[in-house]
């Protein structure tokens, strides 16, 4: 099996400023992939002990994955400093300069500085990665059958990175096995009831393994079979993945990538149905999520985001009285805000949302926290009432998830 | 100064089950105390690499804060690795179990098992840090002028025996020195051209320092100063701060937990102003980032997404004109956006932004990446064209951001 661990490189990790996020993110795909992660390490801008740390990694990893430091500024000693581990000369390549640093700011229109060339400095005769989001690109260092990995800090440029480029470089180190994950999405239960739910199926299984995976408002089960063959591997996962249905298939919405989301717009594109929300506490969230999915546009012409009583009334045609008597975060005003954005967009679903995110805002008999959800459809409307826990922001995922969710449903038994 | 570091415990952190919050809770206030933290490691439950984990930071660090492994089962061994790391013997206490096991369970109205014996095995002459919350007791071990804390995993034991009984220790050691951060928050100028503008003032810096850190589409400049006294290092990041803002002002929106949403708001609410934005392809997200900031509702009654040409027209009353010869992603239709959202929304100010995130969209004369902003008010539009960079996702978060810095300006200027 496969060693690995993973270097964070940045003083602000440190100081407790930012979270270490790279590291659970890695080291999550590289569980899937069978790669045994022993260490995490985090350590500031600082030659010397990052020095020492990737001296230390090489001598009890085999994979070592170094994240941030490869800015063009004199803080970004990831570069010089696994060189020096590794004894290898850094030397500036015009040719990598040309491939790697400079079309990104062709793209952008903009000229590199000088200190831009810094990012085109080689360790030894690593291999570049391209990195299509940012300045930096990665470098791959293999070095007394060592493979360092130098990936960017910023998350959404490392990521796709790691995705797209190491990821199939590990597979392939990987000693012929083949290690297949599939993702099981659930909404609606939480991390402990589902696994009391299937404590026995997971109890004793070892190959395939089973990990919750718990993430805002919803959570998945991976299962990941290691066999000789990937056909094997998925044979294996099959049976687990069909007893674990069977206990918790009215929770499941997708599988592997999908996101509720994602899912929404397939069961609409299926029906050639059309969506839109008013969103109140959600602000414009719940939207958004459909929005980041490309291709939206087929199922979303519009939406409004109607936060002030005001907008509830003119917009939406949400009766004035409603308000008065029911109050803006009530079943009553949700079902009424749907029916009249559905109206206002001709569209197919009308979703909306209204509740109390807080901090303030929140009494005893309407706590924060408290959201109504409600879908119209040309079968009528359905209303929800939730109370999520959470801060701010949380509440507002939890709610505009929740929001996905009720659509779905409606959708799906359409 | 104090040097510490900071081990974290457990195989699931080493998988990805659980993010590592410790090391970031602990290190903001130990930076806060002027504790200089060097060194974050997770390692796995697994006895011979957490001992060599503990030995090589009783070489390098003063303070060692070791979370987790402490509890009842085989799988923790923090008791024991710590003693073999420092070679001291691991003995049973009957008075410690009686005084910080026994009455945890006592007051559950319980009977600790044999195994929670181990929980009172006293490392050399360690003093026992009472658990109110667990029935994991924590360990201060002095050895060869290194103190050494063994505290538990679960977030709500470890956090109040830090405050409660680790922390006024550490204060007893400190050399006094107090750390300060300043941040200075950045848009519109790319990490290496900040850089370039202040290198002379970075250059030979070493108290204060000064880091700069990119994020989606901002940046920002950390000082950070030690000194005898929170007021001295006060004292000493004021010519810094002053030197860069003179060099990057006109870049600067804000400083320490500022964001670009907050900013815009007080902005706003300094001058009594409403805010509506029109959002063809940031779809709703423009809006959640100001939704986001609790009391936005004063400044923000509603939005409009208007993916849809019918919505632009309809809603929005942008002549179709416009969009016919111009196109929906134009100066043109994004000044109409503007204004008219502007109107139906009653507000002093309407943001428009049309764009295309993509993937698929672009053409040779409007590629993806290309994006119109603008903002209306009584002085009449403003309009902006921007080329991102980046996945859909990130086109759509610089969108919104370069949205809010317009607006910012807008508002600023009135």
């Amino acid at each position: 099996m496969i060693t690995a661990e993973i270097i964070a490189v940045g003083t602000e990790i440190l100081l407790g400023q930012i979270d270490n996020t790279h590291a659970r993110h890695l080291s999550l795909d590289l569980a899937a992939m069978g790669v045994a992660v022993y260490f995490h390490t985090a350590v500031g801008d600082n030659r010397e002990r990052l020095m020492n740390t990737v001296t230390l990694a090489l001598k009890r990893s085999q994979v070592i994955i170094v994240t941030g430091g490869l800015g063009p500024t004199d803080d970004d000693l990831t570069r010089s400093a696994v060189a020096d581990a590794c004894g290898l000369p850094l030397v500036f390549s015009q040719e990598a300069f040309d491939a790697y640093v400079a079309p990104y700011f062709t793209r952008l229109g903009r000229v590199p500085t000088d200190s831009n060339r810094q990012q085109a400095m080689r360790i030894g005769s690593a291999v570049f990665i391209p990195n299509a989001r940012g300045t930096a690109p990665g470098q791959h260092v293999e070095w007394k059958g060592r493979h360092i990995f130098l990936l960017p800090g910023p998350p959404l440029e490392m990521q796709p990175m790691y995705r797209e480029s190491v990821r199939s470089v590990l597979l392939s180190l990987g000693g012929g096995d083949a290690i297949v994950s599939r993702m099981i999405r659930l909404y609606g239960i939480g991390e402990s009831e589902a696994h009391q739910r299937v404590e026995d199926i997971l109890r004793g299984q070892s190959n395939p393994t089973i990990a919750p995976l718990a993430s805002e408002g919803e959570m998945a089960l991976r299962i990941t079979a290691r066999a000789a063959s990937e056909q094997a591997a998925r044979e294996m996962i099959a049976p687990v993945e069909s007893a674990l249905l069977e206990r918790l298939g009215q929770y499941v919405y997708g599988f592997d990538d999908d996101s509720l989301a994602q899912t929404v717009l397939k069961a609409l594109r299926a029906r050639r149905a059309r969506v839109t929300c008013a969103e109140s506490c959600t602000g414009g969230l719940l939207t958004s999520l459909l929005v980041d999915i490309p291709g939206s546009s087929d199922c979303l012409h519009g939406s409004v985001v109607a936060y002030d009583d005001d907008v509830k009334e003119r917009l939406l045609c949400v009766p004035p009285e409603i308000l008065a008597t029911h109050g803006a975060v009530s079943g009553e005003a949700a079902g009424e805000m749907a029916i009249g954005v559905r109206r206002l967009m001709a569209a197919d679903y009308g979703v909306s949302v209204t509740g109390i995110a807080g901090p303030s805002g929140g009494t005893p008999d309407k706590p924060v926290g408290l959201v109504y959800l409600a879908v119209a459809s040309e079968r009528g409307v359905v209303v929800k009432k939730r109370v999520f826990s959470g801060d701010r922001t949380q509440i507002r995922i939890r709610s505009a998830k929740a929001a996905l969710h009720l659509l779905l449903q409606q959708v799906k038994h359409s």
